[in-house]
């Protein structure tokens, strides 16, 4: 039963389960407003771009910090996996973190309040969403059946009931929505809130919600508010090779869905999505990302129906033998499409190469970050 | 530009191209609280059990009704398809419409308010749904992206911004929501509404959001608050066999949802849920509800995974066709679960000679409802 499950347990937070990982270029500022939530937790700071820059972390926080020189260093000629000048370096984090779940956020998300005023606890609602079922397989009307007030609809098969396991829980914006560069071209002024902010625009868009996206369906991925259960979809959540020496940007993240989507569906897990939501505080500048998601629009034609065609065999049964076989089905079909594809397979080999190293006993032993430790 | 779209044109309210369908045993009090919202709209009631009694209608509505007796002699050995005893029969209403659009609603759904205390307007929500497009083919973390403040967001493909066509607004319940015989009997007191009314149960479940059921989805579609284009998707809005003399009940919106969105999925149309809410006033006996759903909770667990491997051939390019195909395979694969679907399946067939009957040129002359016609 859905409703007494939720609700006698209180949310267990995971302190010792669970990272925080953080791609910047700058001071992080931004965790004075998260303090009451972050601070018990350990985090893991990619830092992008010039190695030499020093960047503060407020006081009082547990962290790593990696810049360039320590994944380099860390990886070796692996290292080529990971981007650089691009955010999609933070899947670096994941690949040194040790914990059962992951956490990753922008530096430009606040912390965010619901309808009545009070401040969201964005980690506890990922934990809540990926600690409970999911139902990919049967869409449930009143969306979430575990959470409280909630349960499965007349016409639901009690076979279905237990759901499925959860592996990704993706978290939505409110303030400035994740648009394309094109929609923020011409939107320049909509953003994501309850509040009348224009003439003629209504956005009332806190969905009080969290649903399953189902089986076979694919869905744009955002890192900006994210979580997923490494143990279970790690191998996976890899951001692919975008911004600097590549001719793409920004589809890192997309790029991670499309794979974890397929790779979940195969495996017969959850993808969740809908609350909790952060406050994105500034829209980047959409001259800029045109430029650098040209590619990513034009290519995404190609990349999506390929991903919607895509059926991995039986013979994969560990997320680790999915990816390489997504690998090189992305090299055979999609290198037709752009050689960039063919690198980006090749990256993707020595990603999964890179994981099984640092996930190994002995890889555990190689990570030596720079900055405080656990 | 999904904004400017549904921004700038007030709701077209489709006065005449929209029928109300009730099924109902008694007199219609109920469309008192309805009367600004539904006194500009025919009404088609659909009375159901014994056709002598006189059912009451409030002053001031256009309305034509249908009894049993009517049912017989406008359909004759046909009206074999048309169920006695529950409200399964409110399809006949779907048959005699002539126009475009049905919605129907139950006698026991009253007129909900929204967060802001203001009564929603649930037809204007339902219209809204339908005249505009679904999103079947790819998933928009933002929902519905064609309302005010809502777009598709980055990684959505352009190619399908588009959208496809709506054929079904399936709305949702406050207070006493859509639940089987067994969870009622559970949760005895659990009511879906913003209000804590019990210790310890947090209802919070006002989800301010349309969404499109996703390609390849199935879902519990529940007849009490529901809208679709009649010409697009009618001939398979059948309610199918249930109560007098027959193994089963309360199974009739469900059998129509999944023959509905089999048919919607091949021929590329979308369904969509979530608002408009209505108040569903009280919960049915679990007792009595218990001994209607029995087979209807076995057989699903064989009739789902049916309808999930169901692929129409492409020769069916009707939904007449479609139907007719869906009907064969009924008796070929569910036949064998119960002699019922047997049963079905000829009902199936017969529902869609006497839907061609009735809206052929000389069918629409052969309706002669009783009571006051349009």
């Amino acid at each position: 039963m859905a409703q007494l499950y939720s609700s006698v347990k209180p949310t267990p937070m995971l302190k010792d389960e669970l990272d925080i990982v953080i791609p910047t270029i700058r001071n992080l500022d931004f965790l004075e407003m998260w303090r009451p939530f972050f601070e018990q937790y350990h985090l893991i700071i990619v830092q992008d771009g010039d190695p030499s820059k020093v960047i503060n972390i407020p006081e009082g926080f547990d962290y790593e910090l990696y810049n360039r020189n320590d994944i380099n260093r860390i990886l070796g000629p692996k290292a080529s996996c990971i981007s650089f000048k691009d955010s999609a370096c933070r899947c670096f984090g994941y690949m040194v973190s040790k914990k059962k779940y992951i956490y990753t956020i922008d530096d430009d998300c606040f912390v965010a309040k619901d309808p009545t005023g009070k401040e969201i606890n964005a980690l506890e609602q990922h934990i809540k969403n990926l600690l409970s079922p999911s139902t990919p397989h049967f869409f449930n009307t009143l969306y979430d059946p575990y959470r409280d007030g909630a349960d499965f609809v007349r016409g639901y098969p009690f076979s279905m009931r237990e759901g499925a396991i959860t592996a990704v829980s993706h978290g939505l914006w409110l303030n400035i929505p994740d648009y394309d560069a094109p929609t923020q071209l011409v939107k320049p002024l909509e953003k994501n809130s309850r509040k009348f902010d224009l003439p003629l625009r209504l956005p009332i868009l806190y969905v009080d919600a969290v649903m399953t996206i189902p089986q076979g369906t694919l869905f744009p991925m955002c890192g900006m508010n994210l979580a997923f259960d490494r143990e279970l979809i790690g191998p996976a959540m890899y951001f692919g090779l975008m911004g600097d020496g590549q001719p793409i940007g920004r589809y890192d993240d997309m790029w991670a869905g499309w794979c974890v989507k397929v790779i979940c569906d195969h495996m017969g897990w959850g993808v969740k999505t809908g609350l909790p939501y952060i406050w994105h505080s500034k829209a980047s500048n959409p001259f800029v990302n045109l430029k650098k998601e040209y590619n990513g629009i034009f290519w995404q034609e190609e990349a999506i129906p390929f991903f919607q065609s895509v059926t991995l065999p039986k013979e994969c049964t560990s997320v680790q033998q999915c990816y390489l076989e997504l690998a090189k089905l992305v090299k055979e079909k999609l290198g037709k499409v752009d050689p960039y594809f063919i690198t980006l397979a090749t990256g993707m080999v020595t990603w999964i190469e890179a994981w099984e190293e640092l996930n190994s006993e002995e890889g555990t032993e190689a990570k030596a970050p720079n900055g405080k430790n656990e």
